[in-house]
């Protein structure tokens, strides 16, 4: 079947991960109807229901994409509600998932065309499961829209995308209270600051309070940080990560993803400078 | 190459994980054999040797995939000893793997066709390893098949293929005893009880025992269940599962998929209904 | 995008586990650059900043794969430092990765031919980061590469790459020190003693002994030991490996990957032919 639309893949971000079928399954129906389709998996590890990590991973992982790229994305927690099924239209690519919130950083961020609401069920599996629509309904969107068949054909045009916004550093005395936007495989920890909010804090010395340990150095590479020692680094994503040379700096400061109760400050300290 | 015989994507299914090469082993003599091979990864996270998760696995997927798809299942404890390898041609597929059982549920319920003993070395790796056959047995032969070869050029045809059954609900006074199929990444406990024999107990109300736990609330959407409450649903596989909504069912239960000391029982009572 | 120099797929092999974006990222890269790029995951569970490991996993793969083939080994403790970005070509393949030692053992094995030091921008992303190469160089070079640009066009020749040794067998009385090359996810220890090293200790009886314990019998296959007992094997890649049959060796030995002060040994005792 030829691309009338140009090249597009199909990128798959969920939080099935890896003991199951559930993503096979995906793979399974998307060839079943489009045979050509060229399927790539961005990440199933998503934290389970956990729609903020899957925001996050779809918006660091966006601009890396071709344009065209469909990403398929199922952090479902509402899935047999009435929570709409949709696909984004954005400038460079198409977004197929709940309207929860997972699309909308990556979305909105790359210009929203528009929001069709999934609803033609020509393109859904026969059967329409109550429990996963991944399979009965975003895979199949995702594998017929693949082969090249336009966005208005899945449903009627709406107006709003549920929005979901990463929590802004807030102001605290002098300095910021921050929250923890990740935590990777690694252990590092990834903070609400960007990069650039950073940089005046790194150039006059500060220091960075999480649970009872104050962090205050920074380094460019995690090769130029001493061994066992807590630091901060500007990580691939544009954002500011607390990591642990030779460890894991989440376990090391028992901090979990999941856990609202961690404060984290940062506050100008003139007592430290770049390491 | 052509596909003379139509399209023939490789699905794997394996108890490997994720922390070897074993798996991108396999794909490498894939696309050695076969440089335009389609390869999907079906599911690695098989219990290690555990022949029942993975039929199950199998059985779940296979209506999923298109015509022509060639199931690659490894789960394979009895590599080197005389079990015999065997290619099954089933009404819509091919199933390539170990004749210990694994491939049974699934290629029985799609109409074996023929079941071809794998002997022709010609279309092995030139060294068979005692320990490997992943590697020097199925994957070539995969291989073969997906670039077209026909079944029969890979060895006799024979009569049998080895029986997997799971486990049937039992008659215990006047309701069964269950067992448990599969317990998912999410913790959903998967029982061997079949969505239309659950009806019945669903809409008189019902009672579930496990390990010392009662459970009586049934629903259609993980959404519509209470919070920290056990209930049952209907999973995406046609059974009926326990779940925890924003839980793990099986740690909050204590019950693991390899732990064959646990008792279900489902019995009627009338004191609930359907929640 | 005809491939001018043949048949060149993109093998993966990273420290990057799945429960981030990192492996997404790296195959949207490479898409975006070469679009018909095949891609193949040989392995993301190297252990986090593990050299030795990932040149391990990379050694026993390489010859499985097509003539041809891209290996994208990202195992990168140095990133950002001034340790060399390279790739060398070898009889048979292509190498791009860290010049750390990752790719040092797979590479001298297949003959190399030239190593090329990464220094033309023009083929990494725009922005490289200090914390992340593998998005930024090492997955853009394999996609030109892959998409037939010549490897002398990365960069210029060089004369040498970092070495890694898997440490040897050490003489000890009548017998070996060994080390732990591996352990797989079956539990399974891998050795440093080669299948041909071992069979002599095979023929005449032999006794290992591994943290207080010892082991006595090998067997050809896992199906022909007896349960609960642990003995040694000839593994799928030449070595010899320490298994437990329905069991996890290295639990029950308490060996663990990282543990260096684990001590193995074997010598000769007649006492012990093979069971």
């Amino acid at each position: 079947m030829p691309y009338s639309t140009g090249f597009r893949p199909i990128a798959l971000l969920t939080d099935f991960g890896h003991t199951d079928a559930f993503v096979g399954i995906l793979k399974g129906v998307i060839l079943f109807i489009h045979p050509e389709a060229r399927i790539v998996d961005l990440c199933h590890g998503v934290s389970h229901q956990d729609i903020g990590h899957g925001a996050h991973l779809l918006d660091i992982s966006l601009d890396y994409f071709p344009r065209g790229t469909i990403f398929c994305a199922v952090v479902d927690p509402g899935v047999g509600t009435n929570r709409r099924a949709v696909l984004v239209e954005t400038r460079d690519y198409f977004l197929v998932g709940p309207d929860n919130g997972v699309l909308w950083p990556a979305a909105s961020r790359n210009n929203i065309r528009r929001v069709i609401h999934l609803t033609r069920s020509r393109y859904f599996l026969p059967r329409v499961s109550a429990t996963f629509h991944g399979r009965d309904i975003f895979a199949p969107v995702a594998a017929h829209l693949s082969a090249g068949i336009d966005p208005g054909a899945f449903g009627a045009e709406v107006s709003g995308l549920t929005r979901f916004a990463f929590p802004e550093p807030e102001p605290f005395e002098n300095g910021l209270i921050l929250s923890i936007r990740h935590i990777d495989t690694f252990g590092n920890i990834g903070l609400n600051l960007a990069s650039e909010q950073f940089m005046p804090f790194a150039e006059q010395g500060f220091l960075i309070r999480i649970n009872q340990t104050t962090i205050n150095r920074y380094y460019d590479t995690y090769a130029a940080a001493p061994e066992k020692t807590l630091f901060v680094i500007a990580d691939s994503a544009g954002f500011v990560e607390i990591a642990l040379k030779k460890g894991h700096a989440a376990s090391q400061l028992d901090v979990d993803k999941q856990d609202t109760g961690v404060t984290v400050t940062i506050e100008p300290c003139s007592d430290f400078k770049k390491g």
